[in-house]
């Protein structure tokens, strides 16, 4: 029996070759037709946004969540990103590896849409649209699961979403919502591989495993970032605490940001005193093995052997004495998630031993963490940064929502 | 509580740095030692996989399988494949997508090896040593889980294997294998997420999907064709026959050979006789639709739905006439598995709409679908034909074995 999720995943898959054999100037017009909609549309955005935001303090969300959730001045931003995509150039027909064979067979790779993608998301409304701008431009069809919390603006977004694919003669189920708060339709979704080729969670840390465990179909994971800083006995001292300030404060609630400081033990009696100054001016606490406690006169507390395996998404930092570049490594090892991990030196041996055995998404030699990120890396738009290592690791571009097909041209040769 | 088969994934995980930091010539070095050692241990391995093939006799195994089973004979050729693969390049450390940002970060890809590879497989030993000699040279790490029919064959191709790794200062552990016929086995290992980065199933439709329903890791699903050939009315009839003579009969039993002919309604009344003709001389057999079964005074059996569905693997072909090329890519869109399917024509519009439209890994105009194959598409080695769309799609080389990381470097920037 077609339950109603799989019935939309299955208007979504009936969808997908009219959308990825549209061409640039399709997909192009219907971003441009969702720009004049939000535009239009927007005070009925927003009273659904308000109407989610009413619920959600009466269900005793936090401040966190709820402006996250909120719409408020964010539509401006939300359609600059959308041009922005416009402008990026097609993704798709790129003919690539081109070869002749011996037998006279032309052989090549055409590059292709991946089909339907799974999203599942939290509460940011905005990430309906980017998905949607994102999957459009890449020829892709969707089918998104956003938090339950966000449902009356998601509802009012996929109406808008949807007419701007009809007004563009394009099928409007290409773009799907499941509009349910039901959690048991995530599982159901996940199982869903006749329809779906691609799940991708944007959440935390529970949600990637739930996606992990339970779907039958490739799941891409990432977005933990347990990220780590090696400042190393020949570093610039100076410019590393700039560097530490930034990848700790700057935005300490992403992903990318600093979690765990490695000081090596030669610089550690000048250096660790001077960062806790530094941080304390941001209000950073700490988190310090017992080494690294002797060196600072607050009341620092002792880091417990969870903490290196804590994503703080706060302003706590953990900091640990090595003795040495191995050392450094195999803690990195240990406790990274693999997403972006660095060191400071001004010795090349290290850079490179570094660089080499270290093996996250991201690898820094004297640069903040900070800068994993689509936009930085000049990807255009970004999907999600991957901690996996198969299809796409790292920031995720447009690119990574693609793949390809084989095209074999002949003039009726046989194999041998 | 640590399981055998956890132990032995915890076990190869701790050799993956190792492995991956291996230079070209170390691994290449174990190589040349398992050259050396199956040389010198011919008499082992064969009297081993003698004792599988008497308990497999034992046991009633087909001639089919037990033809599997055996290495008599197979020895020079399997050494002669991983001669080809040590002379293949080095296919790690390539630097690419470099680019120098505005900031001053210098940024780059690296190519690196996954990590853990684990490979489900069935009753035919050569692919132990095979994808060992694909990890290897990859610089990755292996957990293998063979046939129980070829027990004790793996067991003696095993233990030189770890030989030729120590014997380089390499760690043994690095290639494993699951010694036991317990099938339980198989679900454990698909949820070791926390040691194994790669699961490649090798076997029939059930292990792939048992693989896809049970793995928390990514699974390379594929080798399942069900292959099409669209003859359209303008094609070179003369030279068309010869095509599909090579793509059905040539190899029936693999997974490219050509499962289900499609053909024009315009030509069916001359083709039809002359292609059942031609394939009679190889005792093929037929399934037609109703409209082809008139165009043959042979008792030929007509198609049942299902039979558009099956992937023959036998000197097996089903017949199906078509008004026109919208309905042959229709039916391709239902009915194939997204591995191998052409057209075979004159009409060079019809060709660009057949390589638009049709979403398969490899998409011929004029020329037979055997040629879908690592070997023949100049790869270097065959890890399996993929056919889904996510890292690698058709034929899988060495360059699928790896993956990248970013490496920025920089002079102690900060993200503004």
């Amino acid at each position: 029996m077609n339950t109603k999720v799989e019935l939309l995943a299955a208007k979504c898959k009936a969808a997908t070759k009219q959308i990825a054999i549209a061409s640039l100037e399709q997909r192009n017009s219907v971003l441009q037709a969702l720009i004049k909609n939000l535009i239009e549309g927007k005070e009925n955005i927003l009273s659904a946004n308000r109407q989610d935001i009413k619920q959600a303090q009466l269900n005793g969300l936090n401040p966190a969540m709820l402006e996250r959730l909120s719409l408020e001045n964010r539509l401006e931003g939300i359609i600059h990103d959308i041009e922005n995509i416009i402008a990026l150039p097609d993704p798709l027909g790129e003919l690539f590896d081109k070869q002749e064979l011996e037998n006279g067979l032309s052989l090549s790779k055409l590059r292709t849409a991946i089909g339907v993608l799974g999203v599942i998301y939290e509460s940011r409304p905005n990430v309906t649209i980017d998905i949607t701008a994102l999957a459009i431009k890449t020829g892709n069809c969707a089918l998104l699961r956003g938090g339950s919390e966000a449902l009356h603006t998601n509802q009012a977004l996929i109406e808008m979403i949807q007419q701007s694919l009809k007004s563009t003669n394009l099928p409007a189920d290409a773009i799907q919502l499941i509009a349910s708060s039901d959690r048991s339709q995530v599982k159901e979704l996940l199982q869903l591989n006749e329809y779906i080729d691609l799940i991708i969670p944007r959440g935390g840390a529970s949600l990637q495993q739930f996606c992990r465990e339970n779907s039958t179909i490739p799941v891409i994971t990432g977005g933990i970032g347990i990220c780590h800083l090696f400042v190393d006995e020949t570093a610039n001292l100076e410019l590393s605490l700039e560097v530490i300030f930034n990848a700790k404060t700057q935005r300490p609630t992403v992903c990318n940001s600093l979690d765990t400081l490695l000081v090596h033990t030669a610089i550690a009696a000048e250096f660790i005193p001077r960062i806790i100054k530094k941080l304390r001016e941001k209000d950073v606490t700490f988190r310090l093995d017992k080494r690294s406690i002797q060196f600072t006169d607050l009341s620092c507390r002792l880091a417990q052997s969870k903490d290196w395996d804590t994503e703080w998404l706060d302003l706590i930092l953990g900091i640990k004495i090595v003795d040495n570049l191995q050392e450094a490594i195999e803690h990195i090892d240990l406790h990274s998630s693999q997403h972006s991990d660095g060191i400071l030196t001004e010795n090349p041996h290290n850079a490179e031993r570094f660089i080499k055995e270290v093996d996250s998404a991201a690898v820094y030699v004297n640069a903040s963490t900070r800068f994993t990120d689509g936009a930085q890396f000049r990807l255009g738009g970004e999907v999600a940064v991957s901690t996996q290592k198969l299809h796409a690791r790292g920031p995720m571009g447009l690119k990574a929502l693609t793949t390809y097909k084989w095209i074999i041209r002949g003039k009726y040769q046989v194999r041998k």
